[in-house]
């Protein structure tokens, strides 16, 4: 894997994009855009990452990865408009079921990292458990500065504890304990983790930089987000190239050469945008410094699975009930509506995540789909055993992305090694929903950060101190 | 990176190694001892990995990785005696150094795990507080049952909480404070770690699979470990191929394919020796099962580096010292005289770990051999600041390695997913001091581990159940 030593003359690109998710295809997008010649390489035979949908049979379009919008994704919204792709809204009409330690209630609202509407049925001391230690936990969070955290003594205290610890130190009843775990696996705060297994200090953060009172799950996208990939691949034309697993990366004075499991290619700078772990089992020539191999040691993928589920009508409608379900059963802690009102068709979207997904990945096939619609059954009636139908999409076994929905710290890991995530290394850049500071694991933390990664190579292009061409010509 | 499907005559070997530390040599050695074909590949260009040694200009050998051999490695012993290596007692007689908040005591004891002699200058009090938490410890670890800690309720509260946590809840003095901190960073628990990134569950694991109190220092080996490898490698000669970093194992019917940067080859069987998170850098094909990839996603290398350091002579024994030196300085918390006592040489052996390592690695060459020598000299007096040699092995920016003395787990992860260490997928076995289940993180759960991944090739390969060549045979 030796290589020669390259000038910049023998450079093939302005910079090479090593990962076609949504931040490396909107980074080599808007380098090209600005006159750069640009390579874009993925592992994958297919582009997207975890921004893909696919169609079924009858015509329609589901989401194998994300699929929300929310109301301040102003980066998000600013791109489907621009490629005039349609939103609705996500359907609420109706009420919500709770289901927890096997009593099931239906009621009008929500209590995902906010509450609104009526309390849903459990007792008044335990919903005053639940909202009494929200508010102390928003408080915390709220009282982060923006920008990922740093490393300073109140930082290093709440990297200090697991986020167990304070759920068991903040909450008395069982159902405000299981409020909070739930936060922790179903809504994700940049995860999704078992309580036990994340730092006290992300989830805070997390809930900062990506706040459920801004309602992120706002909307749904007319044909599926994995729309957007294929738009912005289409501007990019051939200069994406698809099953280029990349195995080195070497980096020398005037530029990067990057060799994958076919070829080699050079360019002036490179833009690494996947999770942290994934960058990690690259080779670098010369190695990554230390903390960066730390970080990527230790910063892991959530443990989940989605399951997408298709029915001829959106059937819980006809009960009153918003197709929103919520509770602490055998399998799923949360599903919600994703129908397409102009198709029709009813489609519940769920997951299941951290010890129900360690349970269930060791199901047969037969037994993981009777578990997740004998679940379904419980909260919406029957009828949702029934459905047209049902795709697993098992995000943690598949090595090109190791995990959903994103990757999360655990103790020690933002005050010991946080530094390392966003700083580039000399040539080389990182981008990924995981290193944006804001909205971090949804696609707008995705773009703002292919379009930091973009703007960083577009100011390094025009400096004297990366460009030695420049230099040279000026001698 | 296709690779046509094989027939079991097709397979070069029996098995191949993959790893050509410790533990990978000791399993290639038993199989090829055992009269089967074995292949050990290597991704550097030297075997032994943490086990290695270096010749000074003096002739001396100095050990840049593991040195040292305790009173119950047995199996190590058992290979020492085997190969003629011959050990001597760590060096301890003489006062011991503590350094604590800016004030030097000597007196005569350790205290490392367990206590013994006098009472190192601090107060009554602060050493009542450090032992009575010891002993509260103690038997919190001794309460664990052998072998690896299993996922059931009481190991998931213990799991639920970092060290830092314990220490904070069970000491009341800095001191006391102090010593726990220092017995996760300098005296490792496997690891080592800042007490904020393991888990509690972990550090009393790794006391009671390596108790301190069954003095795992307690002899050296002339000549430096690093002489053991070379021994081992000489009886498989031509069977191990260095510079061969494996990129992808292919695993079929009836074997696995090993693809290199340049090579492929071909067995029945294939031993991936290497520390966890470096397993979760190759691709398998098909990949492992979730479980196994969320947890080398999660095993962090220790965060350290060693320095060792020569003189003339062990000149501190002069002032009646046993070159032992422990305290909460700005470098150094721990060193320890490791000269072999036919060389007449002094050699300090010393760690720089954890946050102190993230300050030490960012400073000039210069600025860090001033850091190290100044802290020994507050221990050991002026002449140390004027050594023969100076060497330091940054083990945390070696990506071959990516840390030292071993892996460690965060909270949660244990009992998360520490079932997935140690079980073989099919046809991949896995080896390492990492997953013994006793003195792990030691050069003795490094041959354990060994031994038993070669035991349970051999036993395969007796096997109707893999072994497709004999049900042929038997047809």
């Amino acid at each position: 894997m030796s290589i020669p030593n390259l000038t910049i003359d023998d450079c093939d690109y302005d910079c090479i994009v090593i990962g076609a998710g949504l931040s490396g295809l909107i980074a080599a997008r808007n380098l090209y855009r600005a006159g750069h010649s640009v390579l874009l390489i993925e592992a994958r035979d297919r582009i997207g990452g975890r921004m893909h949908s696919q169609q079924l049979a009858s015509g329609q379009w589901i989401d194998r990865g994300g699929q929300w919008v929310g109301t301040t994704h102003h980066r998000f919204r600013a791109l489907l408009d621009e490629y005039g792709v349609r939103r609705f809204a996500s359907p609420t009409q109706g009420r919500t079921v709770l289901m927890f330690n096997g009593d099931r209630y239906e009621f009008n609202g929500f209590f995902q990292g906010f509450y609104e509407g009526e309390r849903p049925g459990v007792s008044e001391a335990e919903w005053r458990d639940a909202t009494e230690a929200w508010d102390r936990f928003q408080a915390l969070s709220a009282a982060l500065p923006a920008g990922h955290p740093r490393s300073n003594e109140p930082n290093k205290r709440l990297d200090s504890d697991t986020f167990a610890r304070w759920i068991e130190e903040n909450t008395q009843t069982e159902f405000g304990h299981w409020y909070f775990s739930y936060m922790a696996r179903a809504v994700g705060f940049l995860g999704p983790a078992e309580p036990n297994q994340v730092s006290l200090l992300h989830v805070l953060w997390g809930q900062n930089c990506a706040p459920q009172s801004e309602h992120p799950e706002a909307d749904l996208i007319h044909g599926g987000a994995g729309q957007i990939p294929e738009k912005i691949a289409a501007e990019l034309g051939d200069r994406i190239r698809l099953n280029e697993p990349v195995l080195c990366i070497h980096q020398h004075e005037t530029g990067v050469a990057v060799e994958t499991a076919h070829n080699r290619f050079a360019a002036q700078f490179a833009i690494v945008a996947m999770p942290p772990h994934l960058s990690g089992k690259i080779r670098y020539d010369p190695p990554l410094p230390p903390l960066r191999q730390q970080l990527t040691q230790r910063m892991s993928m959530g443990c989940c699975a989605k399951v997408m589920i298709s029915y001829h009508t959106p059937f819980w409608r006809e009960q009153g009930l918003a197709g929103i379900g919520i509770g602490n059963g055998s399998w799923i802690e949360l599903c919600a509506d994703s129908s397409d009102p102009e198709s029709g068709t009813g489609v519940i979207a769920t997951f299941v995540v951290g010890d129900r997904y360690k349970r269930w990945q060791s199901l047969s096939e037969r037994d993981r789909r009777a578990a997740v619609l004998s679940d379904l059954a419980i909260y919406f009636g029957e009828k949702a055993l029934s459905p047209v139908a049902y795709h697993e999409v098992d995000w943690t076994s598949d090595p090109w992305t190791g995990g959903a929905y994103a990757a999360f710290m655990p103790p020690g890991v933002w005050t010991g090694f946080g530094e390392a995530l966003a700083a580039s290394v000399d040539r080389i850049h990182w981008a990924g929903t995981e290193i944006a500071e804001r909205w971090s694991g949804f696609f707008e933390g995705a773009l703002l950060s292919g379009e930091a990664a973009a703007q960083a190579i577009l100011v390094n292009l025009q400096s004297n101190h990366f460009n030695k061409r420049v230099v040279l010509d000026n001698d």
